[in-house]
C-alpha cells in the first residue's frame, strides 16, 4: 500500500487502558488523525486510506503499580499495558516540528480511554533533516573552541545560582579559569534579571577570559544564559557574541522548542540547550513525553549541547535512565552535525570510570559545582581530580590505580565518600 | 522585611513528601533560588535574605492515594500532601515569563525529596503587565468583528480533521455558514501541511466567507491555524489578514508559550489560543503545572481566546475542573484585556443551561462539532439548537420550557441523550 512506503512518521507510545488494547490503539490513531468515531460527512474511503493514522505494532508490557491517570474509564482491574507504534502520513503535517507534535502528541494526554499515555520515541523521514539544519558546532567545535582536542570536557555552574554581583562573578569565574575548566555556565535561574543584566555580565566576564586566554592561549568556554522573550534573544546572542564569548545557553522548554530553533537560524556560537522544566512533561511514568523523543526535536532545532543529567544525580533519575539518555544523544540522527550530551549533578571526579565503562567515550562535557567548587583542596584540585580521573578511565585503567596516580582524586574522596568503581 | 514589599511573586504548589514539610518546603524553595543545602563561597547572608525564595505558607491536605512519583526518596507510608506557597523576589528573574518559569518550575519537578509537585497557580505582580500587552481584541473585540453583540457565541470544528481537499473545504465552510455559526476553526492538526497548505485554505474559505457577508452583512470568524516554526508564523498571519481573515488560531505549547507572545506582537487579529499538548503537563495530579498557572502566563501572552474544555466533556476532566478552568479565565488579571473562554469537546444545546448555570455568563465561544454537524435535521438546525438553548438559558428558562420552545433542540436530544438540568 501506498501508505506504507509514503514518508511517514512513527511514533511509540507507553500506553496502559482497560479496553482491549487493539481498540485503544484505534482510539488513539483516530484522534489525532482523520477524526473520531463517528464518521462524518465528506469522509471517504480515499480519505481514511491516505491520511489515517495506522497501528504499526502492538506489544503487551508488564504493568508498573503506578496509579492509573485520573478521569481515565474503565475497570481497573482489567488495565493492560502495551508498547504501542503509530505510522503517521508525513502529508498529514509536513516536515514541520510544531505540527509533528499536533499529530504525534496534541491532544492525546487527554483521552480519557487511556489511563497511562507517554510518547516515548519518534522515527522522522530525511524530510526534518532538510528543513532543519540542527547542530552547527557539535563535539568537533565545541572542543576547537574551548581548546580541548580531546579527553572529556571538565566544567563548573556559577553557584550560589544568583545573586552574585558582576564583579563577585568576575572573581569567580576568574578563579575558575585559574583551576583550568573548560567549560562554565551561568544558573539555569540567573536569566537577564535586574540584579545581574545579562549585559553586565557579559562586561563582567569577557575580559577575565580575554586575560587568562592572552596568558594561556586557552579561552574557556562560557555558556551566558540568553534565555528570554523571543524577541530579545537575538540581541541577547550578540551582545555575547560582540564580547568575544563563544557559547550561548538557552533553557530549551522555557523559550519552547521553536525558540530553540528561532535563535539557531541566526546564532554563530554553539547552543548550550539546558532541560530546565524537563521533568514536568517526563518524570511520570504514565504521562507525558520521554528523553528519546523529546532530545531529536531538541536536536533537530539545534541544540549542540544537551542535558542528559550524570550518574549517581542528586535527582530523582536512575542511572539506566541516565545512560539511555546520553546514549540517545550520542545516536546518529538522519545525518546531522553530534550533539554533545551534558552531565551534570552531583558529578566528581569518583564518578569517571563508571560513567565511562557505560558511555565508553569521553565526547562528553562533564559539569560539577560541589565537585569542583566543593574540593577540599579548591577548585583547581577539583578540576585536577576530575581530569585525571577521566583520563585514567580513558587510558583503560582502574579507580584503584586511578587513585593511586591522583592525589587530588583521593583528597575528593574525602569529601565526596568512594570512588564508583 | 524589605524583602516582603519589594516586588515579588507568589507560586502556589501542590507537593507530596516524606520528609517533615517544612523541611521539603525548604528544599523547593532552596533549590529554585539561592542554591543548595552546601552553603557555597560568596552566599553571604546578605546575598540570601535579599534574593532566597521564602516559604509563604503550608497548608497540609489530604493524600489522593495517587502513586508517587518514580525515584521519590523516604517511606511512602509517611507521605504527606501539602499546598505550599512561595515568595520569589522579582529582582531574581523580572518581569520575565521564560525566566519566570526557571525559577518557579524550572528543576523542580526532578527533586527527588518530593513525591508529588505540581505548579497549580501564580501571583503575578504589575510590572508583567507592563512589559507584556496581553490580549488585543477580547470579548468586545471579537464579538464586534463576528457581528455578534450578545448571547453565547457558537462556532464549531471543521471535521474530517485532516485530508479535506481546499474545494471541498470551501463548501464545508459554505454550508456552516448559512447555518448561521458565529466562529469556525481549524481542527488543530490542520497546520501547514502538503495536503492543503494554509495558503490553499485561505484562498479557498475566504471567498466563501466574504460573498456570505455581501449576502448577509455577517462574516463568521475563521480561526485559521497558522501553528509552524517562529519564523513562518508572521507570514502565516500576513496571508490571512490580506485575505481578509479575522482570528488566528495558535497551538500555544506547540509554539510555545513565548512563540505566542512573538506573535501577538506582530498580529492584528484575534488570537485563538489552543491548548493541545496541555494534558501532557497538567493530567497527573502528581506532576506538571495545572491550569490556573498556565492560563496566566497565556493571557500575559495574549491568547484573545483560550480553550478550556466544556461540562460532559468527552476527555478526563471533570465538570469540576472544566468550571474552574473557565471561572479561572474570566477572573481579571492586571487590568489585561478580557479573555474568551472556548469550551470544547462533546458540547451540544443540551448542555447550556447546566453551563449558563454554573457560569452565568454568556461571554463564552461555544465550540460543537457533533452536536452541530450531526444534528439530525443538518448544521442549521445544529446552530439553531445551540443558540435557541443558550438564549432560554441566559433568559432564565427551565429547560422544560426550551425544550418546549425549540424544535431543534428536541430533535437534538434524539441524538445526543436527554438535555442537562
Amino acid at each position: 500500500m501506498s501508505t506504507v512506503t509514503a514518508p511517514h512518521v512513527i511514533a511509540t507510545y507507553i500506553i496502559e487502558t482497560s479496553l482491549p488494547l487493539e481498540h485503544a490503539a484505534e482510539v488513539l490513531a483516530g484522534e489525532q488523525s482523520t477524526g473520531t468515531f463517528v464518521r462524518v460527512e465528506r469522509e471517504s474511503d480515499d480519505l481514511r486510506a491516505r491520511f489515517a493514522a495506522q497501528v504499526e505494532s502492538l506489544e503487551e508490557i508488564p504493568l508498573t503499580g503506578a496509579s492509573p491517570l485520573p478521569g481515565s474509564v474503565g475497570d481497573p482491574a482489567t488495565r493492560r499495558r502495551a508498547r504501542l507504534r503509530i505510522r503517521f502520513p508525513l502529508e498529514n503535517f509536513g516536515p514541520s516540528l510544531p505540527n509533528l507534535l499536533a499529530a504525534v502528541a496534541g491532544n492525546l494526554f487527554e483521552i480519557k480511554q487511556l489511563s497511562a499515555i507517554k510518547l516515548v520515541d519518534l522515527d522522522l523521514p530525511p524530510a526534518f533533516a532538510e528543513r532543519y539544519a540542527g547542530p552547527q558546532f557539535g563535539v568537533a567545535g565545541t572542543r576547537r573552541l574551548m581548546s580541548r582536542p580531546d579527553g572529556a570536557m571538565i566544567g563548573t555552574i556559577v553557584k550560589p545560582s544568583i545573586g552574585l554581583s558582576p564583579a563577585d562573578l568576575a572573581d569567580l569565574v576568574g578563579d575558575l579559569a585559574a583551576a583550568g575548566v573548560d567549560f562554565i555556565k551561568d544558573d539555569e535561574l540567573q536569566g537577564n534579571g535586574p540584579q545581574a543584566p545579562l549585559r553586565e555580565r557579559v562586561a563582567a566576564v569577557m575580559p577575565v577570559l580575554e586575560r587568562h586566554a592572552d596568558r594561556t592561549g586557552v579561552k574557556p568556554m562560557y555558556a551566558f544564559n540568553i534565555t528570554d522573550d523571543i524577541d530579545r534573544l537575538e540581541a541577547n546572542h550578540d551582545l555575547v557574541l560582540a564580547a568575544g564569548g563563544t557559547c550561548i545557553m538557552v533553557c530549551v522548554n522555557l523559550v519552547g522548542l521553536p525558540g530553540l530553533e528561532y535563535i539557531r537560524r541566526r546564532s554563530q556560537l554553539p547552543i548550550h540547550g539546558h532541560r530546565a522544566m524537563f521533568g514536568s512533561i517526563s518524570r511520570s511514568e504514565q504521562l507525558g513525553i520521554g528523553f528519546r523523543a523529546w532530545q531529536k526535536i531538541a536536536r533537530l532545532s539545534g541544540a549542540d549541547h544537551l542535558h542528559t543529567n550524570g550518574i549517581s544525580n542528586k535527582f530523582y533519575e536512575t542511572d539506566a535512565q541516565v545512560l539511555d539518555a546520553i546514549a540517545a544523544v550520542r545516536e546518529p540522527l538522519l545525518g546531522l552535525e553530534s550533539t554533545v550530551p551534558v552531565l551534570s549533578s552531583g558529578q566528581w571526579g569518583g564518578l569517571a570510570h563508571a560513567t565511562y565503562a557505560e558511555t565508553g567515550t569521553t565526547d562528553l562535557l562533564v559539569l560539577a559545582g560541589g565537585g569542583i567548587h566543593g574540593h577540599p583542596d579548591g577548585a583547581r584540585a577539583g578540576v585536577a581530580s576530575m581530569r585525571e580521573a577521566w583520563a585514567s578511565a580513558a587510558a583503560g585503567e582502574s579507580v584503584e590505580t586511578a587513585l593511586e596516580r591522583s592525589a587530588a582524586l583521593r583528597r575528593a574522596t574525602e569529601a565526596f565518600g568512594a570512588a564508583r568503581v
